[in-house]
């Protein structure tokens, strides 16, 4: 029952602080003979990674992951793989004047009142550095899960930053890794999202965004109700991610706003099984996976690191003006794409894992 | 690892299906010498019971719950509470036509292909029913609650129905209890809200909802970051209830488009700790409570049996147009208020107790 | 988490106290299309069931299964299997001077002090009782067991009591099942035992055995290191049984006196595989089935519930001697062979949906 | 479920295997706010290093223990603590003729069976390496038991090896340290089994032991009935050490052999609460401490890695003499003692948090 796991079979306990030594994933339950190297995980991290353009923190952190165990011979052993990425950009003189602060909009205040001491230090553990882990551990799954099924894909972009808003009329698939916002949208659009996103980084302020991920080719009858349904582990682990405020399955929030009419994905018969006229449900009924894609979508905070001035209190009670220094993005959604395909890719591997277990395979037959 | 649980260390397993002899809940970890009484949780059940009004499901279930252990001279002994109601309606004929059926919208095509046998009388496990089970453990929970956090209060209403939205300017916290939609507002709105939804029903049709639900002097302190966080259990506790697409913690989805000036909740020094000036976090940094308010938001969509004819296909892959008669609610967000309340109950009792567990008190004095 | 459940996939949460309406188990995760049917968990009940003969309690408990859940026409259906078992015979006044009182050797004093409050009528949740519920979930188990694993076959029996022990040398398989002591020995001496106990009973005293549970035909591969291997579930699940005080697998606490040259289990090449020239080590290695036997032995106490006065205390410190009326087994260890027989299977089952979730099937041949 | 992880909120997960980079513990739910350093770790491991004189293996590991998180300015912040061991005496060479076969005794050939890979360098996670991990997380547990439970009281020692018995009427608490044996008795006795594991060890032979654990000062009340006994937990965790085969609470096997007026420890009203005038319970009722001594006991099997040879076979079928050369331990239970003593610190804080979780404080008062 640790409170830093998530997962049932395929179970991920992340550990580390933003400034500590190091920080990282111990992943328990990969099957075993499943190829994996520190390139292939390295490839998502470095997706993730902080530094890489304008909008993202000027933190330089190679965040250079390495594997400590459970991997023998480029293949994973079934015993436990523990992956550790060491921080080696720890300017904590950035940070040292917090010590004594809660900044607005932080956890430094709840941890300090639950725990009663805190590495204040970038944020400690509650640093969105620690989704590298995250990052890092799906890169595990990814691998798991291409060994296991063939075709699937996984696949994250922004939907929404602030007053903008993808046009799904033009959704094109190829552009997703064309741009620095991960946006399934041409070049011109992709320089509005810039533009829009530096007048608020000279403002002193920040955004939020809205963060889509798709996983196709996923097998039907993955999700175990009625509190292991795919669409619950799903939820709680993009909630668990920092700064998330919102989750949304399918029509998600909508979903309101629709009459069962409208809202019913009518079902024909297909050539390979059973297809569905649209997708209201994001490919999951009753919790369990249909076979069409799967659709969730978070909403993401503004990062409340700004330099424009909030009101606060100090530990002794005082009150004080904060401006947060540091590197920090102005838009943390943007690194939030990678974060929520490797969530994605952690829950369809656990639950594959767990029909297996307990059904083997799928044993009702249409057609 | 029961895929039927929920909770660490107050911990609920539901069983039970719609037209079997009975359902319930078997509820582990609760404190000893709390004061519970059948009739105590059976005030929660009347509360979500079907065939109340024309709005709600016309099965005329007692749903009389029965405390069967656990409980010893009307206190909790510490031990598993095993909570049972007896299924006394079950007009299985109702739903004989769907046995080789697959209803749009519904979990009975995933159910079967997954597990290759199904219950299908009334939904079998997948049934809205089976959140009695859920209410009366919420019950519980509350008693626990009310026994450890003097003045805690959870209480949820409906916020928006199809195209009908609450006037927060309005909002009456008394009239939720004097309307059949658990609505924040005056008789005159419950009315319009009424005619539009027999408007639905006559079109034989349905409509979807949002719940919010507002648990109020919880402590700060509560929630393990970074898995177990309270915003993590409370999204995955709320989308396992039937139906829910989207779960939003204060500012939800709409933090998207906020910027960080706007989004961050201003710290000042109380009389009796820190107060905020504003709650966009909905009462939860860093996966910890901070004293606010907890606000929890989740969509319904339509119920999916409807009268409306949708196209589908059969156990043998050819098709049908199904229509679904028997005894369903227009609006199953209604009943799925008292739903909420349960879950809210249920996640915090959790959470104090984790807290109790590994931490005691509040060790982080501010002042 | 719930402290009431064991197993990981194959989850079994026992309920009930001894004297209160009813107790149970939730068991969750059973495959689906497992026949079911309550008559076939009855027959292991019926095992089980005191007031059998002398050497039981004279309690006329039917112990009457019924299944509540998860079972649909006569098939598991994947979703929890509840099984309740009434008490039909609560002579509640037989206990109710232990109320103020803490019997030696009896939970009565430790849960007192823990909780605060007990339901002290026959032990209430310490109760034998309980194990009812664990012989029927075992019920469940051996059925799932049956259509997975061909040929698998689990069976306990005394190995001791008091003074006497079985002699190996005459080990009779087949004479198990026609003795009262469930004993692999011919009538002559199961006739001596029976004149032991009752000598014991006459005598107003009560005495331990040891219960040795063999299951056969489990394939190779079972179990997951290193907190999960076989042999540590198996010792959980039977140290958990009433009054059990040791654990052995193999040669057991022997081993200890063994060298290494006499325990190792040289390995040899067979026509279907890997054999092994002795089996000190129990059919598990490095926690992990090897195809052999697997053989557990516990111990378990005498009974404390006897007719001769032991000294204690009242719940006011003040001294009383204890003589403990009612229907007690002088042998408790009797009724403890089904029960260790029905964990046995839970556990096995439970390994081989693991094993099948992250491995699928034994990926190293060997020849 | 993890299956490398043991407790419920103190939750260790121990990776790594004997030859690779590094092994270690993520130990998570350690309380916030415990002095906890290096070296205090490092006392515990240098204990259980391998080396020190001619009775352990000669590997020269200086098993130097690194915190990478949880740990700020010298105290636990609630956060995970992860302990990491380097691997810097890595003599694959020594192992390198084993990959094609398999040791008798060993877990080579399952491994090989359930997994078809296995890192075969030195055990690989079967390795008795793997306890290193365990000893530093024990150490944590010490740290949080000292800050917790004034006075408790931790010590493992030896009480069998091979024909060896030690002589209880000359228990000598104040030896235990004082001789490689961790046996409570004189220099003499010390002598005679130093001379007793020579002549096995030129025999190219090894040899078992017993070793008993004693937690003094614990208080009453800690363990959760029925699945979470004190004692299941216990027999759990040191079943789970490498070779372990047999695990007994207090009178354990011997249990079998008394009879009830024997065996009940009578209660008498002492100046702080209840005493007993025995302790055949180890300390255990009902799966609740009574505050008495905690006593467990379990017997490790000889090494299976010995010079003579046995027979076996390699993974092609193929017969094979194996002499297993390399630097072995000729009694690993000797290296058992800090193991135990480690598990028996990580169980009870375990169960102190769980207690203070469901419970707060024992409720109930005598006298």
């Amino acid at each position: 029952m640790s409170m830093n796991s998530f997962g049932h079979l395929f179970r991920v306990t992340t550990w580390g602080e933003s400034h500590g030594p190091a920080l990282g994933a111990t992943v328990d339950g990969c099957p075993p003979g499943v190829p994996i190297e520190a390139e292939m995980l390295q490839h998502w991290l470095d997706k993730r990674r902080p530094g890489q353009n304008k909008n993202t923190t000027q933190r330089n952190e190679p965040d250079a992951v390495k594997i400590l165990s459970g991997v023998f011979e480029g293949q994973s052993t079934g015993t436990p793989i523990q992956l550790m990425i060491e921080n080696t950009d720890q300017r904590s003189r950035d940070y040292g004047d917090i010590s004594e602060t809660f900044r607005p909009g932080h956890a430094d205040i709840t941890y300090w009142q639950k725990y009663g001491i805190r590495d204040y230090r970038g944020g400690g553990r509650s640093s969105a550095r620690e989704t590298a882990a995250r990052v890092a551990a799906g890169g595990v799954a990814r691998e798991a899960l291409n060994a296991l099924v063939p075709g699937i894909e996984i696949k994250g972009y922004m939907t929404a930053m602030g007053e903008l808003d993808i046009d799904r009329a033009k959704f094109d698939w190829d552009q997703i890794d064309q741009n620095p916002f991960w946006i399934p949208q041409g070049p011109e659009v992709a320089q509005d999202w810039e533009d829009y996103l530096q007048k608020l980084r000279k403002a002193h302020n920040s955004v939020g965004a809205i963060i889509e991920v798709v996983a196709r080719n996923v097998p039907a009858g993955l999700g175990a109700p009625v509190y292991g349904k795919l669409d619950t582990d799903l939820a709680a682990a993009m909630m668990s991610i920092n700064a998330v405020k919102g989750v949304e399955i399918g029509e998600g929030m909508a979903a309101a706003r629709l009459t069962g009419t409208d809202n019913a994905d009518e079902i024909f018969m297909g050539e390979n099984g059973p297809e569905y006229g649209s997708n209201h449900a994001g490919g999951i009924l009753g919790g369990i996976s249909t076979g069409q894609d799967i659709t969730v979508r978070f909403a993401v905070k503004p990062t409340s690191s700004i330099l424009s001035p909030r009101r606060s209190i100090r530990k002794d009670g005082t009150p004080i003006e904060v401006i947060t220094k540091g590197r920090h993005d102005p838009c943390v959604g943007i690194r939030a794409v990678p974060v929520g395909e490797a969530m994605m890719a952690c829950v369809i591997l656990d639950h594959l894992l767990l029909h297996r277990g307990q059904v083997g395979e799928n044993r009702g037959k249409i057609g």
